[in-house]
């Protein structure tokens, strides 16, 4: 084979910059729109591929993501690597331990959730193969249990950012839908992991089929047992006798190699080795948060964007769009599991309405779908159709996660600090020199921002009165204003900067250069008390103070903030 | 091209997993040894490459490590990323703002020890370039400028750690040599990317040599001015306004990935862009220390180790190995660097002693030499010989850096906790309930491993002397005891957990649960002074004192100890 050449290597590094760039730019924006960012990396490969810049451009395109040819393949080369490393992580992400917490709710929710829609997935491809487009070659029980694992798998780490962003991860809420499913991701890759076996056509390693299957097998119990203890019992020794935390790092990435060779040498594929020693590693309480946050880090923001944008280099998934056949995955997939996990729920005791916001939940398959999906159109076991319909069933039972989890729940919505800061609201030069001016000056930005809902006066009227202020001074000048109000509906931060300073009285000489004014609704004074904690917390760093006079621009403000080592911790 | 196959696929995870478990292990020897990692991880390399492993076992060589074929493709692909990445973080680790430090001085030994090995190297090549095997389709001018730079070139990231090792990285002398090395390289890489534009055969992109080497220059140009500010003022908005860090480490990569691009589309190499962009960022105070810290050990501990072993892999260094050539290339490399770092620290007003030790300093060529030897090698500007001369030069010149700098000005050796803590002090069930038979059960095991060179009774008598002493009982039950030791040379800390308590006094009813007795030799109190300030400090968490009650063995408290976020926060 022949070296890359310059050109070549330029294509691939300018082509991973495009990938990682476009799914950064989308994956901020589903982001922000409060949905998983894996959808944002994804449609931007579909935009990037044959779908959308194919279509538009097809020279452009070809020369910059070529089908064939070395750059295409080193490009696989990195996505498969890509692909690798996130399932680690995501391995890395299970904490089993959860499953046992709420005892048998979850693992009953788990058990209904994945047998309802492995059955009817099953049921379906195994009387409808020709509907489902099982290729001939392909024996129809594989092709069945291929579905039926489509339709019972679930995303742990799409599940987790869900919940976490509807602020639901810590209650028993959460605690039941993350232990159900680790069930039925445990389940979904060993029976998957199975079907790969089954399919296995390579004889040269492995002379039958048994052989592969009972390896995948012994392979996840020796991994879960005294694999596991293993680990436990080395990695101390990596953390008191190695350089910290590189050698912990290259631990870990050496033994998901060599997981991962294993599964991929038997016959499954890497991804198992690579998932199930990361879940191995990650049970270990000795595995340190340092650790495990690099790791996740650097896969998460580099490899993950790279690995699901390509997915979309591989498929025009308009030419390949089955409208009957997507709205029937689609239906099965959403029904089963709506289904499952309220059987589970009920079964398992709790209310309706949680019931339903629990298949919901578990209903979301964004990342695993996919990556399954994949391995099986490689493997020759499904066709694009199908696929696409699978990528569609991921992105769409994700997408309604999150929102119909908000509306069935309603859960309080965490306010984040950070939210509360707007563009508007930052007053780099504070004019006024008393305090009541001060309070007029910085309440009457926020009155042009609501357009005059609100009265200025009103705030400064209020600001004695005990159960509404919170009014404290603390270390090195800065004033912490906390009032409740009655005209708005969610927490605003007024930050006053004065070269001058403020006086905070007639008594002393202590003079106020921060000031912070926070606005809450009058009816939940909880909202600014945790406000003035948090605040209080991050400027008890003096250099957060000089950072924030040096501060010209609200952006350069908001990233202060935001990148503050306490405000992080408290994440 | 065909896909990669599953067995080739698994065969390139198990070479992955070997290279980068070997470089581990050889890199924490060479740790061990007060060595440069970067040296043991290329022994693994060539442990592992035709010169050991092949020679030994040819065909297992050839099935793990094969020459040609998809799986040598794959992981030449991935070295390349590798290295790319590696000079991304190499990059960000320059603080341009050091040369300016310490005025000309630095300015003054860059400008000489760039110079005279240049002028050198350049000499001996072009009047002798058939003993330095300059290849007959090589332009002489080339080959001679290539030898100028291998010559003058030192290596900031080995020079860097041996500056932190040996303990002289915050004092002036560290600052000069880093500005210099800072200079050396810059002035090193720019000339290397205009020697491999003129040998750039690529007509198909640029036509003239000179195109390329404007393009080269513009470049650098570019990224150190207007790219650079804009870098510096995006910088918050990307921390403002995305998912924090990933959006900022997918930000940098990013850049680096499209300056790679760049410089090897126009015929220099991807490295140059990773490297200048690499500075270019990490010149801005804007990036944030933890994606810093993100990127540098992840591509440190996983990257850059498989990238350096891979290099062993491709040359057998015996039968390459030209003794004559070795010696006159390190001959000229030591003599030159030592000369030209001299003259210039004499220049610059530096005392005899330590202008010596700036050209041990700037002799170490480690990591850099070596990328610079293998590109020469793959465009055939030199032959095998003159590269095993080069990695040898380069290996032997980092060994002797540190302990050269050490013999020479004999800065003192920073004494860590870590490692006055052994495996024989440490105590997990505690037998006395007295303070004195505690003091004397401690001191024991210390006279044990002195082999009785320690009366125990030494240190029960002067334990109340208080110029001797600092006694400090802190926070949630550690006592903390030090005590001056005539006997001993370098400090020794006794650990005793009681489960029971020892009571502290008669007065009140507190018991210490975890018990350091502190050794160190009586005419420095700086060193147990120093220790109880760490402790007290590690202590203050109580999560700590419950962690160390639980470790049930002494690696495992050792981990705690390396591990804990306050000792961390201290390096």
């Amino acid at each position: 084979m022949e070296p890359l050449q310059q050109h070549n290597i330029a294509v691939l590094l300018l082509s991973l910059a495009t990938l990682l760039g476009a799914a950064k730019v989308l994956g901020e924006l589903a982001h922000r729109l409060r949905q998983p960012a894996v959808l944002g990396e994804l449609l931007a490969g579909i935009l990037l591929g044959p779908t959308v810049f194919g279509t538009i451009a097809p020279e452009a395109n070809a020369f910059l993501f070529p089908q064939e040819g070395p750059s295409a393949f080193a490009l696989t080369t990195i996505t498969g690597l890509a692909v690798t490393l996130f399932l680690m992580v995501a391995g890395l992400e299970v904490d089993l331990s959860n499953v046992w917490r709420k005892g048998w709710v979850g693992l009953k929710v788990g058990v209904a959730s994945v047998i309802i829609p492995f059955a009817a997935g099953f049921f379906a491809a195994w009387n409808l193969p020709s509907f489902f487009g099982a290729q001939p070659a392909v024996d129809p029980l594989l092709f069945a249990l291929f579905l039926a694992v489509a339709m019972s798998i679930s995303a742990l780490p799409v599940i987790v950012k869900t919940l976490l962003d509807v602020n639901l991860f810590r209650s028993d809420f959460g605690v039941v839908v993350v232990s159900a499913a680790i069930f039925n991701d445990l389940v979904g890759w060993i029976v998957f992991a199975v079907v790969l076996g089954l399919s296995d056509n390579v004889a040269d390693i492995s002379n039958s089929i048994t052989l592969t299957v009972t390896l995948a097998l012994s392979f996840v119990l020796f991994v879960f047992t005294a694999g596991r203890k293993l680990i436990h019992r080395i990695l101390p020794y990596v953390q008191a006798y190695t350089w910290w935390p590189g050698g912990e790092i290259g631990f870990v990435v050496i033994l998901t190699l060599l997981g991962a060779a294993f599964t991929e040498w038997i016959g499954i594929h890497a991804i198992f080795g690579a998932f199930f020693i990361g879940m191995a590693v990650g049970d270990s309480p000795n595995l340190r948060r340092r650790s495990r946050y690099i790791l996740d880090q650097f896969v998460s923001s580099v490899f993950s964007p790279i690995f699901f944008a390509s997915i979309g280099l591989k498929v025009n998934f308009i030419s390949h769009f089955d409208g009957t056949l997507v709205l029937t995955v689609l239906g099965i997939a959403c029904a089963c599991k709506l289904f499952g996990g309220m059987v589970g729920a009920k079964w398992g005791g709790m209310r309706h309405r949680e019931a339903l916001a629990v298949g919901f939940a578990l209903n979301s398959r964004g990342a695993m779908e996919i990556i399954l999906g994949l391995l099986a159109l490689e493997r020759g076991i499904i066709h694009q159709e199908l696929f696409v319909a699978l990528v569609i069933t991921a992105i769409l039972t994700s997408m309604m996660s999150g929102p119909m989890m908000q509306l069935i729940l309603r859960p309080v919505r965490k306010v984040r600090l950070e939210d509360a800061f707007r563009s508007g609201l930052f007053l780099p030069a504070l004019e006024a020199d008393s305090m009541k001016g001060m309070i007029e000056e910085m309440a009457a930005v926020v009155g042009r921002i609501l357009k005059g809902r609100l009265d200025p006066h009103s705030i400064t009227r209020v600001h004695c009165a005990p159960e509404d202020v919170a009014c404290a001074a603390i270390v090195n000048d800065v004033l912490l204003l906390a009032a409740g109000v009655d005209d708005i509906t969610q927490p605003y931060v007024v930050t006053g900067i004065s070269t001058s300073g403020v006086g905070l009285s007639f008594m002393d000489e202590q003079r106020a250069h921060v000031v912070f004014l926070i606005l809450s609704p009058k009816n939940d004074p909880g909202i600014r008390g945790n406000m003035v904690a948090e605040l209080s917390l991050l400027y008890q760093d003096p250099a957060m103070i000089e950072q924030t006079l040096q501060a010209r621009s609200f952006t350069e403000f908001l990233a202060l903030i935001r990148t503050s080592t306490v405000y992080l911790q408290k994440e």
